[in-house]
């Protein structure tokens, strides 16, 4: 890459998008340098902030030519380094392709740009009488594009899945800058192939996404919270078959075991229950009206449940989902965290094995699991209180081994991006990969588009 | 094609297959020669048979060297001629690769080959204590392979989304026989491309369906049904607001205008109402309990419903479905019938607009609608005494044109196939349609995989 391609490509991005908007060197906001994972770590070549979906169409088209490796940058809260620059990439970010463009309250529709922050999109969706249906942790830093660029999860897939589930449709810049308008306002749709579905969870390598129709929900008029104390992780699944089948608007069912509820809780500074169950669990129910106590009383009787508390204001509502949080975790800075699924019946086997394992190699590990259980995805925190790079990719290995070894999935809600990209074969196959390497090559024939994520 | 290379082909099948499973000629069952839609009649020259996703994968890899096309022939229950042979095309049934191969109940999941008949991995569901939510009027004959290839839609979609929506994994063979198994059983997995998508809704174009993980629901133990008069539109949309809010366990809402509902009920000789009302709605709620007379009463009292019944056994249900179901219109055998998605709120707009330039353009012509509303989606018959094929593309003309005024879509759960090919353009721009002409161009570069259907 010589000077003079280097200065006629940074000449032909300012002549497109002004000398403002594209910046290099010292003038690049430390946000770019990593994710939320915090790893990486490297300063893009170019930073360049598009106005509009045309910019960013003008800014591949350049890319392209020159062949710039190009990185999309929301509100870098990804847990995978997927929105990480590698050395020479050339940053986009998304902030200033940002608003919530229409509600249609007829259709219970969206319309919003990309670079919108969740929380954003979720208040305009409430003043429109209207629930947006995904939710994350992140809501108050991540943009709405990033969430579909990866596929987000969080709090609300038990009832409204995944963010893929709430889509119709989506207006896409190819690698060569064509902008693909499939803008679909239609529950149903079957005429030809659903493309928006190719961009959906391929964290950036296969296009950016620039606009979004999603769905929207009725909003609840109750919300009822209660925190469960169990003895066992049978009495979990048969809590959960309960819920699924007898509590309408079952909302959340958020399991955490032990030590994870033990060590986060003290670290809110509460106590809950009188003694610490094997397992605690958020079960939360949203709708016109609640009958959760009595099917909590119900579970008790049935012996299921040793103990609730069901939260009676807001401020206990929220005071459960700290604990559910973890803050107290951030303390262990060493920390590896993973996100797995597999069967449900499983979990909790599976659970077991890797802490045996881990505490073999690495007496005094401290390991917390808490997960979205109903979905069949678990969350695992690992702090060895030793981070050199053997140590991490040992306990990455235990981790992940166990779950090939359950035909488990190794990102659940959380993507590939960098840091599994190695793994992937752990939970797909040869000929799916070759595959995704074919639909890569065909949409970004100059693998410019994030290039060494995912695959 | 020489006789020569003829010769050579049936003889690599046979060599494969055996010669029982290799038909030519008159051995060619009547089946084969159209779908529901009674159109194109075309003999296939071969009809295959194969017993095993192997024998697939051979087939595929012979017509690919011998660059013969291929149409997959599931239960010919479709209305868009996807599944008709065209002169020349070597036919796959898939009748012998057929059965549910394992319910795992702790997780809720059925993995089933794709020859099944809908009605067989519904009742095998059951005996398991669960719904497979895929449901559709034609169950006792189609294959839940036809079903994800055009990704069916149906009367479940208001409560479990469309076949799409239910399919947690897959296995296809591809053009050159490549088998992909990607069988995954979790309700999340963010692991790269979801490759299942592109195969799902595409009608056999991109690859043959062989296998599916597809989730199931607990069975409802209550089911009520309420046929309700109403006297407008306004009302039909604002009873399904409320229906929405406040009936947990809504699983139909099924709306049909007025001469729909005339025609049918007096073809299966029933009054139910001492008038008939401008719109008569299907309600019907499954799940653990039933509140339906309460909210039909407070929707009475709110004077948005007329007039309901709610059915008192299930021939009474059986008798409101009759009516939905249609059959009396099977005696206007000239009907062209149509599957259209639209806005909520312009559904009826639509159906006056249409029939009004359809009144002008052929007095005397009889329309009838009824439909999915809360999907969206309403199905149109249109009869005009008259099937010579210039009259039959102005009515489509008409019919569409007026759909792609309000940026509609001409096949909301029935596909494109062969019927509607010339008019996927009314739905999807030229980007859209460039783009699905690559990703075919990619995974059939011979284009033996259902040639001129869909694209």
């Amino acid at each position: 890459m010589s000077n003079l391609s280097d200065n006629e490509f940074l000449t032909s991005l300012r002549t497109v998008l002004g000398d403002e908007l594209v910046l290099t060197g010292d003038r690049v906001p430390e946000k770019a340098i990593s994710d939320a994972s915090q790893t990486g770590r490297n300063l893009p070549q170019v930073y360049v902030r598009p106005r509009s979906v045309k910019d960013i169409s003008e800014t591949l088209k350049i890319c392209n030519v020159y062949r710039r490796p190009v990185v999309v940058q929301g509100g870098m809260t990804g847990l995978s380094g997927g929105a990480n620059p590698q050395k020479g990439d050339v940053a986009i970010s998304m902030e200033l392709i940002a608003g919530v463009e229409d509600i249609d309250t007829a259709a219970g529709t969206m319309t919003v740009l990309s670079g919108t922050v969740l929380e954003q999109a979720q208040k305009e969706a409430e003043r429109a009488g209207f629930l947006l249906p995904i939710d994350l942790g992140a809501r108050g830093s991540c943009h709405i594009g990033g969430n579909l660029a990866t596929n987000a999860g969080g709090i609300r897939v038990i009832t409204h899945g995944m963010a893929r589930d709430n889509v119709l449709g989506l207006e896409v810049v190819l690698a060569d800058g064509t902008v693909i308008s499939s803008l679909n306002h239609m529950l149903k749709n079957n005429t030809g192939y659903d493309l928006k579905q190719l961009f959906i969870g391929s964290e950036g390598t296969l296009g950016i996404i620039t606009r979004a129709v999603v769905k929207l929900k009725p909003l609840p008029s109750v919300q009822a919270t209660a925190l469960c104390g169990l003895n066992s992780y049978d009495n979990v699944v048969s809590l959960l078959r309960h819920a699924k089948r007898s509590l309408s608007g079952l909302s959340a069912f958020e399991v955490m075991w032990e030590p994870f509820f033990r060590f986060s809780r003290q670290g809110e500074g509460h106590n809950f229950f009188e003694v610490d169950y094997s397992f605690t669990v958020i079960v939360e129910q949203s709708g016109e009206s609640t009958d959760l106590e009595a099917f909590l009383e119900s579970m008790f009787e049935e012996g299921l449940i040793s103990d609730a508390l069901i939260a009676q204001s807001e401020m206990q509502r929220e005071a459960f989902w700290k604990v559910r949080e973890g803050r107290a975790l951030r303390a262990l800075t060493d920390r590896l965290s993973f996100d797995i699924s597999l069967p449900i019946r499983v979990l909790d086997v599976y659970v077991q094995e890797v802490s045996a394992t881990l505490v073999t190699a690495f007496p005094g590990v401290h390991i917390s699991v808490f997960g979205h259980v109903a979905d069949n995805n678990i969350h695992l925190y690992v702090s060895t209180g030793n981070d050199d790079p053997s140590t991490k990719e040992r306990v990455t290995t235990i981790v992940y081994e166990r779950v090939r070894q359950h035909r488990g999935s190794i990102s659940a809600e959380h993507g590939i991006g960098l840091l599994k990209r190695d793994y992937l074969s752990y939970s797909r196959n040869a000929d799916e990969l070759e595959l995704m390497r074919l639909i890569k090559k065909t949409l970004d024939p100059n693998q410019i588009l994030n290039p060494g994520k995912v695959i």
